[in-house]
């Protein structure tokens, strides 16, 4: 059975993995929904020290898979896409789906910058300046371009998943993406909204298939929250 | 023959790819290296309008490899590493030297955004202050940890090399990371140095390979400049 290791109280980069495991229907052990939180913190300490490993990894999320220990979001993804039917075999396919995975993983990385521009070890109130301006141009340049891009790339491919004629963990992850981007900038969204059809529709898409309708109404989904990469600060929301 | 897109001017992400074909030996239709920088333009934009293939890239490098367009610069040292040797092959070396290299890729991000905070489309002038918090956060907390992991899996490894006891893409990414930070923030790396004294033997190693010698000697080896990722801005640089 799989291990993920993630900090709790957050979906964090953990829920893009959490949703492959869960559309696969694979049993998971999920560190962070550990009872006892110390327990929890000390196993994700323990993966980080790097002592117990020769691949140690830089940061959760880590799947552990048998005894090996992977991290990097797009890497697990990958590994398990290739395992369990959530992209396709031929490395056509296979690399186009991680190329996707990986511009996902751009804008989430400025997402998370929009409101810690400076550094992830200050508080967001004492960068709240810098996180405006950067907030501002990630609602009316970044986001724009990057879902404007997912949304030509559903136009070109036409099955209304990103890849060939099925749900791939790049639809999981831009799903995942553009829920969490409607809970922190609802007013920029709703402006934006009209421009990516092709978005929306992969997002329902997503939240009808049988086992992530079943997840998300479990107690296994966290709700979004200001600890995490999606963050809902009034003050930084506008119409773009 | 490979053909690799890329702005010309700078050496940016595609100095990652270039590396690697170079060690590899691989001839290639450098773009950027065109004499007509228009041309080399219009050939970009060709690349990015994504009418032409049902596989459009985000941004450049793309490296087009017969018919296809891969995009994403740790995607296309996967393609490349598979295929000429810069790699193993089996699963759980080639994932292990994935991640590393998306370890080094958030890496590049944020050297990027220690210059450019707020906005890409902005000028460095226009949120200098905001860059010297970042770059005061980027050389006393990201890159002691960022360059520790990597000094860190160098000595769980022991083989001098990265992944196993052969020369990956990977090594050559980290060569070129140390070599833009010691440009970019003399200072700060000449303090770091003594601390990371395994990325630094690599450092040399990867120097003295004769294909990446001739290379660095060669007119096809860019300087590093204030457009680019790596930039020296004295204001920025200081010791940790």
């Amino acid at each position: 059975m799989y291990e993920l290791y993630y900090w709790p109280g957050i979906q964090g980069r953990a829920e893009f993995v959490r949703l492959a495991l869960e559309e696969a229907g694979l049993p998971y052990l999920d560190i962070a929904q550990e009872k006892n939180e110390n327990a929890a913190l000390r196993a994700i300490a323990h993966v980080l020290d790097g002592k117990n490993t020769t691949q140690p990894p830089f940061a959760v999320p880590v799947l552990k898979a048998g005894s090996r220990w992977i991290g990097q979001t797009a890497n697990i993804l990958f590994f398990l896409g290739a395992r369990h039917g959530l992209a396709p075999r031929a490395d056509t396919g296979s690399l186009w789906t991680l190329q996707l995975q990986l511009t996902i993983a751009d804008l989430v990385a400025e997402i998370h910058d929009a409101h810690h521009p400076i550094a992830g070890s200050l508080y967001y109130e004492q960068q709240k300046a810098a996180a405006r301006a950067r907030s501002a141009n990630l609602i009316e340049e970044r986001l724009p371009k990057f879902l404007g891009y997912f949304d030509h790339v559903l136009a070109r491919n036409g099955s209304g998943w990103l890849v060939g004629k099925r749900l791939s963990y790049a639809d999981l992850s831009l799903f995942q993406v553009n829920a969490g981007l409607h809970y922190a900038f609802p007013k920029a969204m709703r402006a934006l909204d009209a421009t990516l059809p092709r978005v929306a529709e992969l997002s329902e898409r997503v939240q009808k298939r049988p086992r992530i309708a079943a997840y998300l109404n479990s107690p296994r989904r966290q709700d979004f929250n200001e600890e995490g990469i999606f963050r809902h600060y009034p003050e930084l929301d506008k119409n773009p």
